[in-house]
């Protein structure tokens, strides 16, 4: 229960005479619990998708490594795999850069197809996360309002939105092709913010990399982080996730906890 | 420079008088340096595998989700990522109680073979990691002590000690085949030390994976993680690192900091 600071006169200063003449009564400054209860709005839930609702983080690392050698860049998977999440063109920069090799549009678009056909190769083998269809049925059925914010693009997110029965009339999906920056930076999570009409300073982001909690603070919105992506607890504490579950079924266990009571 | 502790009598104790009448002079038990000048012995480096010499846990990973997919059993991809590099054996019990499922040996050995199967299939992509080959070829000129033990078996190790340019007749390499248990224990290590004639006090484990530096705690040999398999710095910290580097480039970088001058 959270108490309103109205000024109330200490006890040791007399009432002023002029208030005392006017009959002005100090007691009802002194809140009385029941007229100043306050509440806080319920958060909405934002989450990223690959690593934290679908377990398509290491194909994705795969199919990237795939993109990059078709061009000739051999970076190590763990490299890649840390990069992960962000927006597709900044990895692409930043990587190219790392393996000290030139940037230009028509070989950033060749290997965005060439992962794009990589990873639709191994998205057979990609099942939602443990309690991730539970996770967002409790949230549909207990009304609290939640969205789907990813860095991915449509071609490749479509399968997997499947995959979790995401009704995609009711459920506000907004991917890389809508917003013109994606993770680090804060549009996406902008975006569904708006998208569900709650203000983003009331929204929990939910998500498995680094790039997700950066981009949580940049939009000043709490983070979650989720192991399910193959970082660390350190490293999502370290970019500022306020707690750190497993995966999905292990944050529904404690959602109770992070603002999503029924 | 350490020096030893030899019985001199405290000044304010007189010389015994038959030490005196004897002629005995106690000075020269007063250590000069140059005289106790102790040098440690030269490390030896024992190296892990996968994620540490090669780039090439990311394909094992998928190869034992798709190994486990094929008795039915459905893991998330970041746990078995988590147990890579601890025996195969041992993962295996850990993820089939984990999953709830029976465990038995003849499913254990249809899932060792599927595993050895579909990492074969990916092996074409994997590759040195950056470094590997320079930082060998350094300890080999330096003639600084070094070996490989590996929880994999030389049925899936073979083909990427080749691309190391390893010379199996000099080199040691110990593999699961030649020992009860794999890492954790520190079976592999032990034995790695044994065959170079050094002795385990002085040698220097480097690995990517929690379970190698467990093992060689266990083993009371030094650890050195490196990132290249995908843990984080805390995680191998935490398990007992005594310093951590990127890949095998980053430590050969670093190599006269932990014992490998030349």
């Amino acid at each position: 229960m959270s108490v309103n600071k109205l000024p109330v006169p200490p006890s040791h200063i007399p009432v002023p005479v002029a208030s005392a003449r006017l009959g002005i009564d100090w007691t009802h400054l002194h809140p009385h619990p029941s007229l100043h209860m306050r509440t806080s709005p319920q958060t909405a839930f934002l989450f990223d998708l690959d690593g934290t609702l679908v377990d398509s983080v290491y194909q994705h690392v795969l199919a990237w490594q795939e993109a990059l050698e078709s061009e000739g860049i051999v970076l190590s998977v763990w490299r890649i795999h840390r990069r992960i999440g962000m927006s597709g063109g900044l990895m692409m920069n930043v990587l190219l850069r790392e393996s000290g090799s030139a940037i230009d549009d028509a070989r950033a678009e060749r290997m965005r197809k060439a992962h794009a056909a990589a990873y639709n190769r191994r998205s057979a083998q990609i099942r939602p996360l443990p309690g991730a269809r539970e996770l967002v049925a409790y949230l549909t059925e207990a009304q609290i309002p939640w969205a789907i914010a990813t860095s991915g693009r449509m071609e490749t997110a479509g399968a997997v939105l499947e995959s979790l029965g995401v009704n995609l009339a009711r459920v506000p999906v907004v991917t890389r092709d809508q917003v013109k920056y994606a993770k680090p930076d804060p549009d996406l999570f902008l975006a569904a913010a708006d998208r569900l009409g709650v203000a983003i300073g009331t929204a929990t982001v939910v998500g498995d990399a680094v790039w997700d909690m950066l981009a949580s603070r940049r939009a000043r919105a709490l983070g979650i982080g989720l192991l399910s992506g193959g970082y660390s607890q350190d490293e999502l504490e370290r970019a500022g996730a306020y707690r750190v579950f497993e995966d999905p079924a292990d944050l529904l266990k404690h959602i109770d906890e992070v603002g999503g009571r029924r």
